[in-house]
């Protein structure tokens, strides 16, 4: 009987193609069977950073996630998804998924974990965050010596956020998108406006890097604000 | 007129050799003059992590720390290394400062980018974070969706590590070395103890993972706790 392959999660950084790790490149260099979320039928942006480093042969699965919040459609393509990774494993090779950033940081590899874990041996290789790309593009540093850091997702009720936001050293907010007017309140009201950092597309191309105060009315899914209390606490 | 160079932060990642990104390794292997903070003359952890990929004819700048909590040695080590770095900035060479981990996150990179960022070029490469590292040997998803992320260093006083304990959904206590025994003790007062793992000198040779209750009396600099609360959040 063929032994079973190896299920890896791969991290590919936040966007910019060299910032892939050596290990991710090799591994993606030499892979036979690949998998990757794809958002309704279009285009993968995991499958685009690493395009480069795929090989033509490469078996490609794809799991096609529906465009809803509701929960039920997306299980059952991690489920489809997971049976096709499954039978490929089974067969003996290894399944690298592809994943944007760090494959245990806010990640859909999570949802392929949990479905697999069990059942095969797992390989993680953690990737560079948007959080790091973020404070990288503004250069501006994110925590000092005992600082803490809250990473906070943008679409939280304000009461958490502003909970959250009054007890850390320093702040991230992801997933901002459509909830910008409404972060931008919020951290105005609570007297972090002058500190506060909009950062959007980081690494790719297109990145743009304001005081959040001059930053656009909508914001891109991928975009954030930095908020790191404190004079120049790094002196 | 020489126009001067660029000041580059280098993000090293956690401790393996091929967790570099494409980019830094790209960088590191052109170098001319690079930088890295080594403690009380003993061997340079960032520089080892880059070993294998320095030019032999590279110019070391060595940022020699004092063994000591007390500020103002620290920063006349800063000072000096700063002038020198500057030195071979204005003679248009570029310096690479070599940083474990991601530069602005816990490193002692922003000491140097706050002396020389109004008169020099800044180009920040970001890396891959201990937290991410340990999230990935442990093979355990850090937050997933709308769940919030705290990172708290060990040595912070008990009331605030609770506080923060309560308020997120996942917590990663970073610096916990002779901290072992208090956090210890904290978390599990606060109930956390079944879901604590202790992960010791991750990606590297020696790397130990571990529930936090089997976790060893000594802990070393490098050994980090998580705590991602929920039964099975991420299904």
């Amino acid at each position: 009987m063929t032994p079973a392959g190896t299920l890896f999660g791969i991290g590919l950084g936040p966007g910019a193609a060299d910032l892939l790790t050596l290990r991710a490149a090799r591994l993606i260099g030499a892979a036979r069977v690949i998998a990757y979320p794809a958002l309704a039928g279009g285009e993968s942006f995991a499958r685009s950073i690493a395009a480069g480093l795929i090989p033509p042969t490469a078996q490609e699965i794809v799991i096609d996630l529906p465009m809803t919040t509701d929960r039920a459609p997306a299980q059952a393509a991690y489920d489809r998804g997971a049976a096709t990774m499954a039978a490929a494993l089974d067969s003996g090779e290894d399944v690298l998924v592809l994943c944007e950033g760090d494959p245990l940081f806010y990640g859909s590899f999570m949802y392929l974990l949990a479905r697999l874990r069990d059942r095969y041996r797992v390989e993680i290789v953690p990737g560079v965050t948007s959080v790091s790309a973020c404070s990288a593009v503004a250069a501006r540093p994110l925590a000092a010596r005992n600082e803490t850091v809250t990473i906070l997702p943008g679409p939280l009720p304000d009461a958490d956020l502003a909970r959250h936001l009054r007890a850390a050293d320093a702040v991230v907010v992801m997933k901002v998108g459509r909830h910008l007017p409404r972060l931008r309140a919020l951290i105005a009201a609570e007297g972090h406006l002058p500190r506060a950092i909009y950062v959007e597309r980081a690494t790719l191309g297109s990145e743009r890097i304001l005081p959040l105060s001059d930053a656009p009315a909508e914001a891109p899914y991928f975009s954030m604000i930095l908020i790191a209390k404190g004079a120049d606490p790094w002196l």
